[in-house]
């Protein structure tokens, strides 16, 4: 973790700007009739997971470029993730991927505690090979035309249930890469019917207080077809299922120009949104930062949620889910808690009732420019006094680059020599 | 309609070429265990409707460029349509479109008998300010915010409804473009719900024997969202209406590179298939001739059909929706009745068993080129023989050239002026 | 024009809440070592041209639905660009439109200079069959294949260089629709050689100050493909014409997902960018108001443009082209041409020492940032305050609703029925 | 190699029904006026270059499932190589990538003479951290920030070339994952600077009778932003190094919708098309096997190079280049080779004079369907007829199954487990 004092030092040097900035903001939006402290107050009670795997340096099919200070286990990469949430306060739980990190649920519990953290939704792995398998998913998983692969793919998902209920996780996600590459290697219908067979079993095993999320996503691994390819075959499944299961989005799953935001509110109407994969992207699942390509999409997403965010019942999971190749992904995770804070505040910063006025007039224009008028606001002062009021830091990569943090974990994590030869 | 004597003629020029061609696939086809004259009995059987609409020259919002001979009405229509039946032999039916093709049906039952046509499915048509409508369409139909205009197009469906039942239609057809041009304009929850009310209203107008076919399109009129936007919400309407809902594909209203078989696929599986307006694209809804552009992915469309064709209960509707800027339109329709026979008949080549066998123990390359090996044979002699036994031509296009049908029409039917400048 | 007594009345509310705001604004920049007025000051000298077409209702293949007041001719539209720019002081000069906009030249200048606007570029229409032409362009204009087609768009297009020549217009834009709707329908090479040819023509009777811009446009109307498909060719065409030959970028033209501001910066890099026409899109050539889509994607188009405005020969042309399809177009243009500004200002907050620095090291997180802290300044107090300053609007939105604009002139000018029926 | 008594008793199981096809289609196209035999002769004349990369299996960022028999080091790829010449006859050569195929050239030499081949273009690889590097290509290789960094890609480069000549190449494709995830990360001017600096010390270094094929690529290392993203910045690379410099074109590197077939054409037309990598895609950079998705595609692609086969200068070269990640990769490669031939036979069978014809008299129609008439003849009679006679297998598929040739090499390599974990 990071020195405390390394953080105060920081703050203060930031301390007078932050506190003119949010003056002024507070001034600026008492003259639009909102309360800054109540924007605060609800950015303060956000909370987004981080994925364990995402603090390692990500790659591509031709190459990983591995950073230093590589986390060489679940240990290190909840240390990691404890300086995320440390200094944003922002991101209080992490998301295991199983079996990348097992490990004795009672030395996680021990170590998220210590780190600060508690656990959110487990993730199965059925798209790789792992050592020891009996059954190969080169051809599917939970769609295999075998029994036995299937079999096995049901029961690792179960044991990510039981793995979860030891270390407090309410939530299994479940992407599989079954999919096809060429016309006619898959009979579509058959391998959805084995996927619904499949994913029944899951869902028997899944205590009363847990959800199914299942995700949808358009391409890759499988470049013909994929078995769960879009929210309208998510649906059906989550429709097959029950009232546990529900959809995940990730916002890189879809086909160029599809307008996700609607998918939201679809999902959102009808009961089934579970929960969000936060990041940007701007050819496929490129994964990358939150907000980093169109943050005003961001935006448009959480105005979605802010809507229905009265809902009792509306609780979808949010989380990152980022390659990091070219920067820390300490910092990447960081910015990114930060971008999905910055279009959750902007989209409560959003007049609804007038909104809704304009909208029941067909006053394209004044309704499109009351959204605006929330996004274009320059938030940065709330997000930054919240972290700072709750212990964090002001400016989370400045302290952390002061902090030497890299450099130490540099030190006691071994080089890692780069990656990926030969995969393309 | 077209002198039977010029048909015989032109028949009698091909009929020797086309007989050596035939026998030749015959005994290709026989070296391959297919018996020719089962599939030829196929495509005999088979039939496709023709729009009203797609018989006059289309455009764009640049500009139209009428050809000659342009039909006034729906009677100078049908005659159209009649030659295309009377040379494919293919396009048995013709669809409405109302108010377009507004007539006594007395008159239009008994134009249908002379020119050899039924109706097939009824068009609505509330994307379009009508002369001496209360109401505009300007904001939306059916999910307008004023009730007022959405009892407007709830009633002029049920208007097609009645409409329809007096000339032997049995579905209806609906089309919106309703939807926003800018984030913010339309609250999506709110619109949908709108439509799913007054589409519940419709519904509950349709006879017992009557099919209610909803489209879904991504995108034009509305360029930012519209309300039925891809098959996910064409599902849940379909699921919210009933039995006699079903979902229609266009298979020019989809995302970039989306897999429209595998669409096709599960609305198949869920028994919520009703329908296809044939055409091709290669940007966005481009309504080109079918098979113009990607004719393997046609194929792979009735690939999907054939296999489902032994289920009683699979009957969905084939029209063809194109626009046809560039040729003469009955020439365009024919060659495109003719395209879509040749997929047909492709997907009947395909040997099923093998296919399957190949599919359970994941050969790919053997899967596909089970598929291949159907696509890739040349089966026009069979679709000219089938036409040449129905009394159609064996080449429509030279059939309808000699005729002379274009030059007579264009003596009846006055000249019109380039239309649609300025709706830039 | 709008009464300036009303302005003034508007600005009244406004003004004290307006110099808060931009005194916070100020005293913000000011930590961050930006001086405010130095930035009004290039936000007070911009200018960018609108389209006389963008003030009708525009639409779609499908229909237009007209608003009230539509105007009649050239000089009803220079009355509604007068008020854009009246209000907004960001919009001094008009694009014409030939034929659509004829007039005769002196009563153009003179009514130009009435509503205190001057004349950009030129732009030619062979995409229509306008009236008594002797040559249809359905087939095509400057790629024709018919020689005497060829030279009936050559000369129109050498028309509009002589219009413009009278009413102080220094260049001319050309757009053509053609390409084709069929694979085998034109030759690529040829049809391509057919284009160089015409535009040779054209750019040898162009004045020694006049820059001719071509244009791209991946498709439509054509749907296969399109002469000028890219800013590859369009470069090809720009080198094989000579240096007075630019390349026009429309930010709507571009396949899905093309990183756009790149080809900015190859255009400027190698002396080839003329000129933009401004809007947003998410599907096709949505032709959507500037930044209500992408505001992001148009701040990095400014910010390749503010890195090169040191640079004296740089001077690309500015213009909007929208279709107003449910917007009043006088508001659409006013907002358009005020998040073109927003841009702009945005893009010249950030701190381009500081960038090329994370640049050089390859620190992506802090130069993303870094350009990132302009994006997300709100400056529209800088806005609003130069267009106080310059006797326009602080918000011209409201002030034009104030001034009945619209009432009045739909009592004057006759009520438009909806167009556009039947091009499907 | 394959014993070929196995292959002559596999042709002997199909000569009969080959014989009778070839007969049948001979008499067809003798009806057409075509001579089977010159078609034909052009086949067996073709040949096409197969990666050495593509006989191991490939992956995804996700994962990779090796199958049996994975080809150790190149000698093993040779041997791999040398069987898909020797069953289809129609890859006759092999393009080496370093250092992956780093080898004693005599060694090479004298393999290749063994198996029947020859070298083609030689592919650097500076997308990779190869083990002993100096510098890492983390942030860009050609177009580093870093001028070590960039010498040490050019010297790369020099030392391919100069390892080419020592086999017989006579060309180097340079492809580079050069590019930003970030907007700003990377500023394009400077960093296309960089990359034209770098490659002009390449070009320098070319000798006299050898070509500098450079390669475009939308997205993908990078993800934002690429340095050769289309062919425009192709084409400006090559006008800018000189004579020797071409554009190479893969047919998966582009945007989706994109008419690829144009660029082809346009790259042809201004002598910069240089070569081919052959494949398919739906998504992105799919790397699928040729043919196995568009065909019709490939067709026109064909059609293209058929159309410039008369000008003496216009040699392209041709290579397969695909990831083959649930195929055997000998089987991938000789179906892939065999669908570019049949591409090739079927535009060889468009009846040009008359397409052009129609193309001057916008005959659409009848224009598309004389390219459609060469589709979709079934020309596999003449493709297994050549391989036949020039001591191939007429059915390779089969006959490389039969040969137990996977199972041999199963036994001599070792067993590869499965690799690729983690790189999400």
């Amino acid at each position: 973790m990071i020195n405390t004092d390394i953080i105060a030092e920081e703050n203060d040097k930031n301390e007078a700007n932050l506190r003119a900035n949010y003056d002024a903001l507070g001034e600026h939006l008492d003259r639009r009739n909102i309360d800054i402290s109540h924007i605060k107050s609800k950015i303060s009670s956000y909370g987004i997971a981080v994925p364990s795997w995402g603090v390692g340096t990500g790659g591509t099919r031709f190459a990983r470029f591995p950073g230093t200070g590589e986390p060489r286990d679940i240990f290190d990469k909840l240390d990691d993730c404890g300086v995320v949430h440390q200094l944003t306060q922002a991101t209080p739980s992490v998301s295991l991927h199983i079996p990348w990190d097992v490990a004795p649920t009672d030395d996680l519990n021990a170590k998220a505690q210590q780190v600060g953290l508690s656990f959110d939704a487990m993730n199965s792995n059925t798209f790789q090979d792992h050592s020891g398998l009996a059954h190969s998913y080169k051809f599917g998983s939970l769609s295999n035309t075998d029994a036995a692969t299937r079999q096995q793919a049901i029961e690792h998902n179960i044991d990510c249930i039981e793995f979860g209920q030891k270390i407090g996780s309410k939530a299994l996600t479940i992407w599989v890469g079954d999919g096809s590459n060429f016309p006619g290697q898959s009979n579509f219908s058959k391998q959805f019917e084995r996927y619904l067979d499949s994913a029944k079993q899951i869902y028997a095993a899944l205590p009363e207080d847990w959800t199914l999320l299942t995700e949808h996503k358009m391409y890759e691994p499988a470049f013909y077809s994929t078995v769960v390819q879009d929210w309208g075959t998510n649906l059906l499944i989550a429709q097959q299922m029950g009232d546990k299961a529900k959809c995940l989005v990730d916002l890189g799953h879809h086909a160029p120009n599809v307008n996700i935001e609607m998918i939201v509110a679809r999902l959102k109407q009808f009961g089934k949104l579970g929960g969000f994969h936060f990041n940007d992207s701007k050819y496929g699942d490129d994964d990358l930062d939150t907000g980093s390509i169109d943050p005003y999409r961001l935006f448009l997403v959480f105005n979605e949620l802010v809507e229905a965010e009265s809902d009792p019942d509306f609780n979808p999971m949010h989380m990152l889910d980022q390659s990091h190749n070219v920067t820390d992904p300490i910092e990447s995770l960081m910015a990114s808690a930060m971008e999905v804070q910055r279009a959750y505040a902007q989209a409560l910063l959003v007049d609804r009732a007038t909104l809704y006025g304009f909208q029941d007039e067909n006053d394209a224009l004044m309704a499109t420019t009351t959204l605006k008028h929330g996004f274009r606001t320059d938030v940065e002062p709330i997000l930054a006094m919240a972290r700072l009021e709750a212990g964090g830091a002001a400016d989370p990569i400045a302290a952390y680059r002061k902090s030497g943090y890299r450099q130490k974990v540099s030190g006691e994590r071994p080089v890692v020599s780069g990656a990926g030869g030969g995969i393309v």
